[in-house]
């Protein structure tokens, strides 16, 4: 989850690109070819996640990975061009965690433009405490609330999902919630 | 709107790529570059927009640009990298129609697989009846549902949205709504 580096080349011809306003009327500076003059358009990512629980504790994974390994993350990843956002939650939750889920409603979506990405973090019912996490992950484990290592969470993404999903649990009723993060 | 061309070269060195799994336990094929081993993610692309209301009636533009030119959708492009997913709503609402808003809540979320992308809408109130669509659209008008042209619109996910819109203002009481389209 990294910020972008500038495009150089062509994906179509490989000449070098500049970055300018395209000659279309768009209002965006983009990565033009020199020689082709395809434009190259630059968009957010959506990573999904899930916050996966069993009765009252939540399933968080140890990162094995840079950036912020060792650090503490709920299951979320990249989204894939295959799949939806739910399937994509789900696929993460299986590579990171080696989790079984029953999947939930949508939870939380999180911009966070800086480095432009939108996180999508889905509620999930586990099926068991039998976890078996991939090389991404050193550990996947259950928190009360109270265990929550909030000093050592990976991401602000995966902060605040978790507190939304402690405050609703305390008033009993889930909502859907929206947030920017700058 | 379209399916994706397959990338050709590198963007870092203009090199040419192949489409194979990268050496680092990817599960998924991505262009790797055949001289630096820069490996290039593609990933679904989001698609902001608004359900422009007064009163009774629904905000439509009828499109100036392909794909779909003289149908009718609602306000709706491509989110950019320097904004939210609700600020691009708002962009594309004044780009296209010219419109004076105050932004409501999301309302629907769509995966588009076939095409990999992810479409959003909210609800938003208009200010004035007064539109200035910009040149990607022929006319700004407003519907009555009676009215709305179920035969003439431009894309599943705005005839989706409409029909989540007109259910849920019967009952008085609008919801949050994920759909998949395939």
């Amino acid at each position: 989850m990294f910020a972008r580096r500038p495009i150089l080349h062509c994906r179509e011809c490989g000449a070098t690109v500049v970055y300018r306003l395209p000659d279309d009327g768009d209002t965006h500076p983009r990565a033009v070819c020199t020689r082709c003059a395809t434009v190259h358009y630059e968009n957010p990512l959506m990573v999904v996640g899930t916050v996966p629980v069993l009765g009252e504790r939540v399933l968080l994974c140890q990162r094995n990975i840079e950036p912020r390994r060792g650090l503490w993350t709920l299951p979320a990843g990249f989204m894939e061009l295959d799949e939806t956002t739910a399937q994509g939650a789900a696929r993460e939750t299986d590579e990171e965690a080696g989790a079984q889920i029953e999947m939930g409603p949508l939870f939380t979506l999180l911009n966070v433009t800086q480095v432009g990405q939108v996180h999508l973090y889905y509620r999930a019912t586990l099926l068991s405490d039998a976890f078996d996490p991939g090389h991404e992950t050193m550990q996947a484990r259950l928190f009360t609330e109270d265990e929550i290592p909030w000093e050592q969470l990976a991401f602000r993404t995966v902060r605040r999902t978790l507190e939304c999903y402690f405050a609703d649990r305390r008033t009993g009723r889930f909502g859907f919630h929206c947030m920017d993060l700058s």
